[in-house]
């Protein structure tokens, strides 16, 4: 839902070969308490960014909306959350719960859970 | 892990109108039974396709291999599998374990459980 912050840490690694597969799992390494939401990148390309985000509670700034330039596709793993469209409303998501976001559309968080942390994946990828 | 067999089916649905938001759930619409693995594609772009594949006891056929143009970046979300890598051997995984397989990387799925079905998501990315 916005830039990553940092690359996936934690249980998870590479072989020293840019080639090597890359591993990890969505479920690890998720702390009881964040100051901020967390986002983690877990692959990239040119043109493509697969986020991992973990919220505890967080929810977008009062007054702001995320309107982004590229497609993003985005699924809560874990917990529960509420987002906001500008145009569509409210829409409350269970964990598998997915939603395409089209460029331009702009959302916010309204709400997430604390207990449990909600996990995001989240792919942006172009339009077209 | 190949090409999608169908447009997403099921407890899902957009507006009629080509800029709105695609939703569904990724645990939903999932049969006991499946003659085939059923791969179904959840959003695309001309280069990016993010793809839902049920696997219940499902394999890659005996002797053949998935050597992919494109870069694959795929998660277990229930279920149990295994994977085998030609260079790097066998990977069992569990629900949350991800991978990012680069272009060429030589794989196949060795083992999927079939109670519960093994739920994968994978995207499919131009490298580079």
């Amino acid at each position: 839902m916005s830039a990553p912050s940092a690359i996936f840490p934690g249980t998870h690694g590479t072989e020293p070969d840019d080639n090597a597969i890359g591993w990890g799992n969505l479920f690890s390494g998720v702390p009881a308490v964040l100051q901020d939401e967390r986002i983690e990148c877990l692959a990239a390309s040119a043109d493509t960014r697969i986020l991992r985000i973990v919220s505890i509670g967080h929810v977008t700034p009062p007054g702001t909306w995320y309107d982004q330039p590229d497609t993003e596709w985005v699924v809560l793993l874990q917990g529960q959350a509420t987002l906001r469209f500008e145009r569509e409303g409210l829409r409350a998501l269970q964990p598998g719960d997915f939603l395409t976001i089209p460029a331009g559309c702009r959302h916010r968080v309204e709400w997430t859970s604390s207990h449990p942390a909600a996990i995001w994946l989240a792919v942006h990828y172009p339009t077209g």
